[in-house]
């Protein structure tokens, strides 16, 4: 299978595409192809939005590529999310997409567009402590749909969709919002203050849209900074008093978030 | 003029209190009556939202208050605005509300609901240096509607509301969401990054209701922590960005931000 990989948003670390080159070559059943765009940077992006607009609307129009793996997350994918998913050409409408985090901004709108996308582990995610299982169960989902590679709580038959609670909140009301109706919602965060993940809790929660999912199930939420004074609750509770203040069932955990534990939640 | 003040979000300063308190009383034409609900501490909050919801309430209720003032910001009037304008009593229709920043988020639906409301100065600010003067611009505008505390570019006639970015952001959708048609939006943000800055501004020049105001005029942004890398475009030129791709006026600055400089912005 040929995989391409692309950077939507902030630039690829050359260590990290060699490893994940690497273990994919070592495999014999994948090869990565990293596009030169991946190491571009022009300030907080890897490149400015018309290079990573047309690299990656480039690798969707490719028939050579089975599956468009993003890079890495950060800040910037929304910026081209519309452009990308305008008058989809067919070879794009075969491939799988793959990504989390800030690639949520592309995996909302081409799963709208009716594309195969998942939430799943990044390139860049090799260079964590356990990288390698991480990208080998990335691996294992693009190439044969390994069962093992998924979040273990998804149903057969059972709509599932996997934001990040900040980017989830950023794209609603926006074009790129997906169908939420009859999904299970798995969230995940990382690095926000408690009464960030408060703030959009209300917000998400408070969204019709998001109403109509058949419930929430979190992931991880990692690296919260130290609030001051102390919050006075933890993501948990925060995440389960939402969803009971606005009648949305609490589903219990995910197996998901910024970490190499990260398991592939395939959009439905 | 008696006005009496409500911390629905974080805890009040006692020196803020006092030195607030002083300046009424040393003009002559106010008098202010600290709730003492404002100086509780419940974790991040003044108080549990029980606690909070019925100090609001309270006040609301109460036909001796002309103006319920804000303390300050912070975070959590999010999480008690639907409760506090539910089944609204008579004596809450004759009052004005007056706020910024986290209160936004009650400015809000207090607006929906039809009470007179401003985006201005509040209780907390006369510990800024210069904060004075804020607290004569806001109670010259409370007590006899001086036209010299208002936001110079407000043209009679023409709608207006104003926000801190980052709330406005977070309540779209929900149920505190205003009617922003042919209104001016004047935003000001504090102490977000600049992709923060640059992914609210996506979401709220992506929001079709936001996109029914007449235009959008800029506060200040201030206090903005560095990017690493440079994100690569200052405040100003997101906003210019945003609008420009939604086919939203630009209309200018606004002189509002969290300083002691902020200027009254009444909704209409």
């Amino acid at each position: 299978m040929r995989i391409v990989v692309v950077a939507p948003s902030c630039t690829l670390r050359p260590e990290a595409a060699e490893a994940a080159t690497a273990i994919a070559a070592s495999r014999g059943d994948a090869e990565l192809v990293i596009h030169p765009q991946c190491f571009f940077s022009d300030g907080h992006f890897a490149g400015p939005d018309e290079v990573r607009l047309e690299a990656l609307r480039e690798v969707m129009a490719d028939d050579r590529y089975d599956a468009v793996w993003f890079a890495r997350g950060g800040y910037g994918s929304n910026r081209i999310a519309e452009a990308a998913v305008a008058d989809l050409p067919a070879a794009a409408r075969s491939k799988t997409y793959l990504g989390y985090s800030d690639a949520g901004f592309l995996l909302a709108p081409l799963h709208k567009a009716g594309l195969e996308v998942a939430h799943g582990p990044m390139v860049q995610d090799v260079a964590r402590n356990g990288g390698e299982a991480a990208v080998n169960r990335a691996l294992d989902w693009l190439v044969r749909r390994d069962e093992s590679s998924l979040e273990p709580g998804l149903k057969a038959g059972q709509r599932a969709l996997a934001f990040n609670l900040t980017v989830l909140s950023n794209l609603l009301g926006t074009s790129l919002e997906p169908d939420f109706t009859g999904a299970e919602l798995l969230i995940e965060d990382v690095a926000e203050h408690e009464y960030r993940i408060d703030r959009v809790m209300f917000h998400v929660t408070g969204s019709p849209a998001i109403r109509r999912s058949s419930g929430i199930r979190m992931g991880r939420m990692s690296e919260i900074p130290d609030n001051d004074p102390a919050f006075g609750s933890d993501a948990e509770s925060i995440v389960r008093d939402w969803c009971e203040r606005s009648k949305i069932p609490f589903l219990g955990h995910a197996d998901i978030g910024h970490d190499a534990a990260n398991r592939v939640v395939p959009f439905k």
